[in-house]
């Protein structure tokens, strides 16, 4: 109800009792598990007619995906609010959907765990995996272990009353909780308060940088596994999902390497290497969990022989590691291809697959063992500001790929859908939209961003590692309020443009309305370096993009006199089109850690202009 | 903290230890009181020299207040974010700056009440006025007498812990919680769960539509004041503010007159009327309240012989009611002419003053009784997506009447100041500038609103209650989803436009750069309609503002005419102006309940266009 009001604006439910009005009938069969569980049926059947929609479900969590499906079909018409007759039956393909948020290295409030799990329910992904504990803070109020949070968080936790809060908004949303807490590396934050559990000699210090660090548990010493027996019955307890994720990742083994009592225990229990020592600690870890009915989830790293074969594999490393672990025997998850923070274009996390490469090979038990996948939303440069545009609206690709069938690849419906689903995501109070608004006023200082709005519209942020490729490695006091921090993650004009120049070109440069269109964003790009001259010289967070600016106008202006010898139907001569290819080339760099994005299309049509067949 | 984080986009705080750089020294002198009092000094002194800032304040209100000021002074420069060198003595005129926010008719979400109050600290208002209860809901958990909520509220109400968060988060911001019940009228959700206090037979069911209502309590059962006893007892505890306010208006009497009971107790007590009965019963109430040691605080109809001086009077009526209630020896507060759902200009609140009108003619003793004013959000077309851009800016300019002298009175300095204020909010997380993209898109049903958007930019919803006059009452069932509830209350586009009008007119038609900025608006509002047509054929909410969109492109032409006669240097024919006049006449209407605002700027320019002298 309160969606559909989202959805529509309209106040819906307590009101209404007009029975000869449409109505939308739900039957469900029985409640779904007490704790909610990964083989729960998540079917639902919906049918809509003119007079009258029924809902069926087996339980509860079908119930709510088949309302969201309805939520989908209802749009603004010439009429009124309507939803067109269907008849769906449907299912998961995976029951493991998942979205990992990192609120270790950048905190993030309830609130916008709150309003992305709302997010999450809309496209029907059923695992919010929590990632709890970082070197740089320890996220959770331990009451056995209170220094956790009082020397390693900076203030920045959740009481326990506040994840007990989350589970239960994740709950009545058919999502499930995994709590995550990195071990034996990863956590730096722990030793500030604990530093009898390392394996270095401390004093340690909260982590203020990002990158991978020297710090780890001492796997070799019995009060590291007290330590951890207080904390994990008291976390297993709190987080009632039945899987518990314990990181595993990125040690580096330079303590244990340092340590001679940690070397004199690999020797005397023939442990052959830093790989080996680390298997041993995860073997004591599952053994505490086993004791509380928890099963264990670690990624790549964690695999070795002792492990118990209900173990979940997930897989930053890729289908082909995941398919080691499948035939291994071990359950496993990918999330290698859906890091949010690499700052892809939807298309690229769309396209990956759980069961492709060697993961495609498996047999079919085997396959039963990939239960999904998870879009991850690493933290580093991400803040309560931005994260719903880093999740939104790609996340509803991935949750498409881990939901509908594995045939599923029109990548042209898809970008015609996400809109759509962008705007619903909107209603439900995501930000990814409007904050851009928001973060570009405030950089300018002033309401008029028009112009800037033009070249906001055309970039993108740096991929993958290249912020810290340009820059070295950042940390907590890294400024997040430039442009690339205000732009979505994939230029949605850019991607427009380039479509308009394949099919003016595809129809050989005669369509005279692609045509018009085209002129009209390639004036207005190569306008914008002059409208753009006062922010330049008021701010100095816009000033840095001002070299991005001059390219965008050049490529405008190149873009623009292309038109003109196509219009004339005399080819272009070679040495312009030489020097139009060298601007492309120029404006093909990153500055002020942004990606100019009409480039490649700027160049077909420059390339197209020059065609001796245009005559 | 937090804050300069939010007007800077950086990083603040815990990892910055460089002491070389400029700091801001913060020194109070000791805490403020355990509960906030109105009494309370508020004073700082701010001074930023170029490497040093320093912020002295005698307690930690003025230290609120200073820090609010700083982050005001903070801008984006090309060099950097930097705050101008100051000296500044400051002090609030009236010890009592409120909003009332209306969670009685729309229930207001604890996350909206946060970042309101967020606004609230970044303007220095002090008192949060909390409207609980109404005849369409009681909106506080109460355990001795649950039915208030397990009936009366559809189940939207704050749990006991959500209230202590409230008044938590508000101590935090320097602002006081005052509940209000209203009472005896107001009521009628209470009298679901509990008809033994109402005057009528009963039984009663929550109210759904907006309006005046009869039922009321029964001023002469005894059993109505054991439960008020029983609930006030509950609720003074709840909230520590030594002030309580307790509504006490509009009662229209007719269960009274209605009830032969009541009639008799009236006879025998020698009651002549029901204004005396409505006395009789707040004494009660008051008696209630003493013993809790808590002041009451009631809106002007609750003036009458029997109250005690140290009442609070809260003025809907006016300066002149309120000035009667001062002279009776009552302290008052002004919130005629604040009210922020008539949909009036900030311009119409800035100049109202508590102490204009018969107020200005009291004595210096009699005008210390004033002791402020509040802005109140009722909420009968108020929904938590558009609150925000119902209360901000303009609350801002509110804010300002009540903190600074009284001569300050610059509509235009106020306005150039208030584009920055609306940014600062912004980055507090309030959503009144985004929110109107977002309803624009949904209303819309696609991204691509651009004409809608230079629609929206120059309409304004009918003020104060036209669309009650328009439509008949509504109730919690009016959809709220339409472009009056997008639109914020105030044009700015039209402001500037008719700025840009009267220089250029009072230029005698001369200025080019005036006149290309004219033309540009007027160009751009002349080909809208056209640009408008596919919305209005996809949306039917769209379609019901075509005649406006009609009347603006007719406008548009009109002017562009106009500016045609002008630059000619030939008057226009008469009766073309008369035309032409005739058309703004047309548009000037109440059409999908918005008011186009730019009709009195062209029929200046039109009649400009006529005049013989401009040859």
């Amino acid at each position: 109800m309160h969606n559909l009001a989202g959805v529509t604006g309209l106040s819906i439910g307590r009101a209404t009792e007009d029975l000869s009005k449409p109505v939308l009938i739900v039957t469900t069969d029985h409640a779904s598990a007490a704790i909610q569980d990964v083989d729960e049926d998540e079917s639902y059947t919906l049918d809509v007619k003119p007079t009258q929609a029924t809902l069926h479900a087996p339980n509860v969590l079908g119930t709510l995906h088949g309302l969201q499906t309805f939520l989908q079909l209802v749009q603004v018409t010439p009429t009124g609010f309507s939803a067109p007759a269907v008849h769906i039956e449907d299912r998961p393909r995976f029951p493991w959907r998942g979205l990992m948020i990192d609120s270790g290295r950048h905190f993030t409030p309830v609130d916008v765990l709150k309003r992305n799990m709302d997010g999450m329910e809309a496209v029907k992904l059923n695992v919010l995996h929590w990632h709890l504990s970082e070197n740089q803070g320890f996220r959770v109020e331990s009451k056995s272990l209170p220094r956790l949070t009082e020397l390693g968080s900076d203030g920045l936790f959740y009481t326990q009353a506040e994840v007990r809060e989350i589970i239960e908004y994740a709950r009545d949303r058919g999502i499930r909780v995994i709590p995550e807490f990195d071990m034996p590396g990863h956590a730096t934050a722990w030793f500030v308060g604990y530093p009898q559990i390392a394996s270095g000699a401390g004093p340690y210090k909260i982590e203020r940088e990002w990158g991978v660090f020297d710090p780890a548990m001492d796997p070799t010493n019995d009060a590291t596994y007290k330590f951890l027996e207080k904390l994990l019955a008291e976390m297993t307890a709190l987080f009632p999902d039945s899987y518990f994720h314990i990181g595993g990742d990125e040690v580096n083994g330079k303590e244990w390497d340092a340590n001679p009592k940690i070397q004199a225990f690999m020797r005397a229990r023939g442990l052959k290497n830093n790989q080996d020592l680390q298997h041993y600690f995860n073997e004591r870890v599952e053994k505490i969990l086993e004791k509380h009915h928890k099963i264990m989830v670690g990624w790549d790293e964690i695999v070795a022989p002792g492990l118990p074969k209900d173990s979940v594999v997930q897989s930053w490393r890729g289908q082909n590691s995941l398919a080691e672990a499948i035939k291994l025997g071990y359950r496993g998850l990918l999330s290698y291809g859906y890091y949010l923070d690499m700052m892809s274009p939807a298309s690229k996390h769309y396209l990956v697959d759980p069961m492709s490469q060697d993961a495609a090979l498996l047999s079919d038990d085997e396959k039963k063992r990939i239960l999904g996948g998870e879009a991850c939303m690493w933290s580093e440069y991400i803040t309560p500001e931005d994260i719903d545009s880093r999740i939104w609206p790609r996340t509803a690709v991935v949750a498409e790929r881990l939901w509908s069938p594995q045939s599923t690849l029109d990548v042209e419906s898809m970008y015609a859908r996400l809109g759509a689903e962008s705007r619903r995501l909107e209603s439900l109070g995501l930000t990814h939209r409007t904050s851009e608004d928001r973060m570009l006023r405030r950089l300018a200082g002033t309401e008029d961003i028009a112009a800037l709005h033009v070249l906001a519209d055309v970039v993108e942020p740096v991929k993958e590692y290249d912020r810290e490729n340009l820059h070295g490695p950042g940390s907590i006091a890294t400024p997040l309020d430039r442009i690339i921090d205000a732009v979505p993650p994939e230029s949605e004009a850019s991607r427009r443009f380039a479509v308009l120049v394949d099919q003016f070109i595809a129809g050989r440069l005669q369509d005279a309305v692609l045509e018009k269109k085209i002129r009209a964003d390639l004036t207005l790009w190569s306008q914008n370096h002059d409208q753009l001259q006062p922010l330049f010289k008021s701010s100095f967070i816009v000033a840095e993009a001002e070299p991005v600016s001059q390219n965008l106008s050049a490529l405008g202006n190149a873009g623009l006199q292309a038109l003109e010898y196509i219009d004339k139907r005399e080819p272009a001569p070679a040495d312009w089109i030489a020097q139009q290819l060298q601007l492309v080339k120029k404006a093909d760099v990153k500055q002020a850690d942004l990606l100019l994005m009409i480039g490649p299309s700027v160049q077909k049509l420059v390339e197209a202009s020059g065609d001796p067949s245009i005559k």
